[in-house]
């Protein structure tokens, strides 16, 4: 099972891709997307372009994309919700599995704790991925801290199904 | 010139193709595109199609789409801000110049009350288009309205330009 999370963003967006094997869990291949300044139109073109290479290249079965929440800058909300209508939209076209999370259950799902700080996620998918290091940017270990959400979502719900 | 007016929706999204010539100002097209209930990704990617498909067979040189403002329903919201994504994103591929509009803006331009009320936006449509009757759905008739206004706009800055 492949899963790639996606965290949202018109200047930055986080991807990353983890598979599940007999071997256990991996990080294939994650990092950032960027687009350049300008009008909005445009760097959802390019964000829905990468996504859509992304998704040809990775193969994932399966998109994890943060569930956007109108709390803080309405403004940043407004075009975080664009980019992940255009995510949700790249999944689609490419019949996968599609699943959003909200922050506090990524967190809760990742460290047992749905009001964790930031560090503390990105520190348990270190553990969890075997990585070396802390996946930089944040948002690229946000996106694997989805992907990883929606495997155990899977596999909880596997073992609720079967009791 | 031709604009191509869209009030963004997941469950219903008008459309309104309005021409301005020579001749004057007429509606070439206008209604609703519905996607049927069911996940958000896949009702996305109804919308894109048809929305392409309307741009394929329109060819409007512009695009005016409603800006979604945070203030009413936040789940709603969320979701239009998801639909309207799709719509710039369609457009964007399209290379149509793209323009967004408050509904304070299409009030202010298509009555010169920015604090109108729908039914006289829509008799102005009526109007201003020469049509029999008030377009239906409504977000058909706020879709032309859209087209109307960023008409009007680009007039008015060709003025402003050359004054």
């Amino acid at each position: 099972m492949r899963v790639l999370g996606v965290d949202p963003g018109l200047t930055c967006a986080g991807f990353g891709l983890v598979e599940r094997s007999n071997a256990g869990v991996k990080a294939v291949s994650y990092g950032a997307i960027r687009t350049a300044p300008g009008p909005v139109p445009g760097r959802l073109s390019s964000l829905y372009d990468r996504l859509e290479e992304l998704i040809g290249s990775l193969e994932p079965d399966a998109l994890a994309v943060e569930r956007v929440l109108f709390n803080a800058n309405v403004r940043t909300a407004m075009s975080v919700a664009q980019a992940a209508g255009v995510a949700l939209l790249a999944g689609a076209q490419a019949d996968c599995e599609i699943a959003e999370y909200t922050p506090s259950e990524v967190k809760l799902s990742i460290t047992g704790d749905g009001a964790a700080d930031k560090a503390r996620v990105q520190m348990m998918v270190r553990r969890l991925l075997g990585l070396p290091s802390t996946p930089k940017p944040p948002d690229a270990a946000d996106a694997l801290a989805l992907a990883l959400t929606h495997l155990q979502t899977r596999k909880l719900r596997r073992m609720q199904d079967s009791a």
